[in-house]
């Protein structure tokens, strides 16, 4: 398999480094053959080429059968004129990656490290899919001085293949699917709303499907997480709805992204951001780079086996207390790396 | 003075009168003369007339020094062509009610309630200040079976307003504001961090001001709340961000609201809505109507110390243990009302 990894910026190159590391000791525990290569992403192209997607990275992703991003973004580009989110924003659509996968399962091991009471955190394992190439974020937008605007859009087919992708994920799971609305005020919401009904009803009549609006889903994440499955929503709903559950989970540090269309790579990302205070210091918790690197290897490479050995050995790390600090632990990014791979050869 | 009260569906009328009964044993212990009428309003209006904000309602509100409105909807309604929330909306922009006021602060009382743990909750004393008439609530839409759209536009007017708003807010509070966008991606956010960072510098050096990405926020409410002071957003970011913030309180029996315009009068309403499950059973919980009336009294009429001995009087039947079953108490609403009402006279 073709593995494409953008290191990025701030924490990127070293929780990428990690992520390369684990998928060396995985081809060699299995016997692949992983042929990984690395290319500029985000600030880092934007210091090198002027462009946050270089032509040449992007032409490299879609020839991969997976792509592994550290992390984009940091001060530094913050007042010029091209932003590392840009590349963000533009490989997500240029690859057509629909659907962007979010668990949020939480851990006893990080149960003082949430905000959350304990009693809520029992149990809870959510799988937001959120829609990730539609709707406000790129819709036509103007802006003046005095006025601007921006314009949210979804046709049914946007609609429906991001529901296909969650509907075959809960019949995976526990077999319940909350699509998450507006559908008191928005066209759009009445869209999806309509378009949910007509298909589940169709295709998936054996899946319990409940309908939550927005502002309702940001209490009920937090009064009753254990009780959501699949949670479904459109662009810029799960962008909000996804950092509120990370704070069931307790940390950013353990939490991975998939982001997928229809064929093509898929992309497979830390969702800590790039954090750059703590850049080059070996403080990075590379869990969420590691948790990330198993979604590649099962959604981007179909290896199961593969994805839960890395998994097992990052949740054992964690229980065993060997990470970094902000998990409780004493280790560097590069030691927190060494015990998952003992764990894995 | 002259109030108006919109009783509602579900819930409304129950809490409405214990909000009227609060009202006229402030005025007899103050001396005041309160003139207060009632007008049909949301699901109940629909029934009467087939409208949810009827003409003869809107002109008896726009005659009034102060709106109060129990709550609206319930699944009568849910199918119906008109429905009880398009009143809400027309309300608000009827009478040009741009700036959605809510307190989130918390009680030791509540504590056990709220899902966030104790220690975070300390302190948190929080005033969401939503823009409310403008945004992708009153934007162009079109809805289609295959396709539908929605347009958010803000001019800078519209957003300068509201700023003001909140930044005279915090000038009498802790003088510090958050302003939550999504400026990386919108075109509109970007107008309101330009808009405030110009008026700010302008008219009020002074305040201290944040920035805060949504997504962002809606971690940072639940990791950090006791940090925040005025949160100012746009209408969308702010219903999200209201309901989450309500659960740092424990309980949406305890969550007041004010929506004022320039001139006119507000609109008070608790936040819970019509909970139709427990209509017409005496077990409605009144103190959030209570904390509405003493908004009303103090931002509606202008008479804080009327609006603070009400308020007392409701924190202390809550610290007492005088309340309903959502709060662990053991009384209904009319004796729940009556034991705030002992406080007063
Ligand atoms: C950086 C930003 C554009 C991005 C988004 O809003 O999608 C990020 O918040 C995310 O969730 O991946
Ligand atoms: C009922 C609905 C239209 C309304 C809103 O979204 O504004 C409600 O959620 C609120 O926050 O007052």
């Amino acid at each position: 398999a073709n593995i494409v990894l953008l290191p990025g910026d701030g924490i990127g190159p070293e929780v990428t480094q990690a992520a390369k590391a684990a998928l060396g000791a995985i081809a060699k525990r299995f016997g692949h053959e992983f042929a990984i290569s690395e290319a500029l992403m985000g600030g880092a192209a934007i210091d090198a080429t002027g462009e946050p997607l270089p032509a040449k990275t992007l032409a490299a992703c879609q020839e991969a059968d997976a792509v592994f991003l550290g992390a984009v973004g940091g001060p530094k580009w913050d007042k010029s004129e091209k932003r590392p989110e840009q590349g963000l924003l533009a490989i997500r659509k240029a690859l057509g990656l629909y659907a962007n996968l979010r668990p949020a399962v939480t851990h006893p091991a990080l149960y003082d490290a949430s905000p959350i009471k304990a009693d809520r955190l029992e149990g809870v394992d959510i799988m937001v899919v959120r829609e990730l190439t539609g709707g406000i974020y790129f819709g036509e937008k103007e802006e003046g001085t005095d006025a601007a605007w921006d314009r949210c859009a979804y046709s049914g087919e946007e609609v429906d293949r991001v529901l296909h992708q969650a509907a075959r994920l809960a019949k995976k799971r526990g077999g319940k699917v909350t699509m998450v609305d507006k559908a008191n005020v928005l066209a759009t919401s009445r869209l999806w709303r309509r378009r949910t009904e007509a298909l589940f009803a169709e295709h998936y009549p054996e899946l319990e499907l409940e309908f939550l609006l927005v502002d309702a889903a940001a209490m009920h994440l937090l009064s009753r997480p254990a009780s959501f499955d699949v949670l479904v929503t459109e662009n810029l709903f799960g962008d909000i709805l996804t950092d509120e559950a990370a704070m069931l989970v307790g940390s950013l540090g353990m939490l991975p992204s998939a982001s997928l269309g229809n064929s093509g790579p898929g992309l497979f990302e830390p969702c800590h951001g790039s954090a750059p205070d703590i850049a080059g210091q070996d403080k990075a918790n590379p869990f969420a780079a590691l948790l990330s690197s198993a979604m590649l290897l099962e959604l981007g490479l179909g290896l199961t086996e593969e994805a839960q050995i890395l998994k097992e050995a990052v949740y054992d790390c964690l229980t065993q207390g060997q990470c970094t600090g902000d998990l409780g632990g004493k280790l560097g990014t590069k030691a927190a790396t060494q015990a998952v791979l003992a764990r894995i050869i």
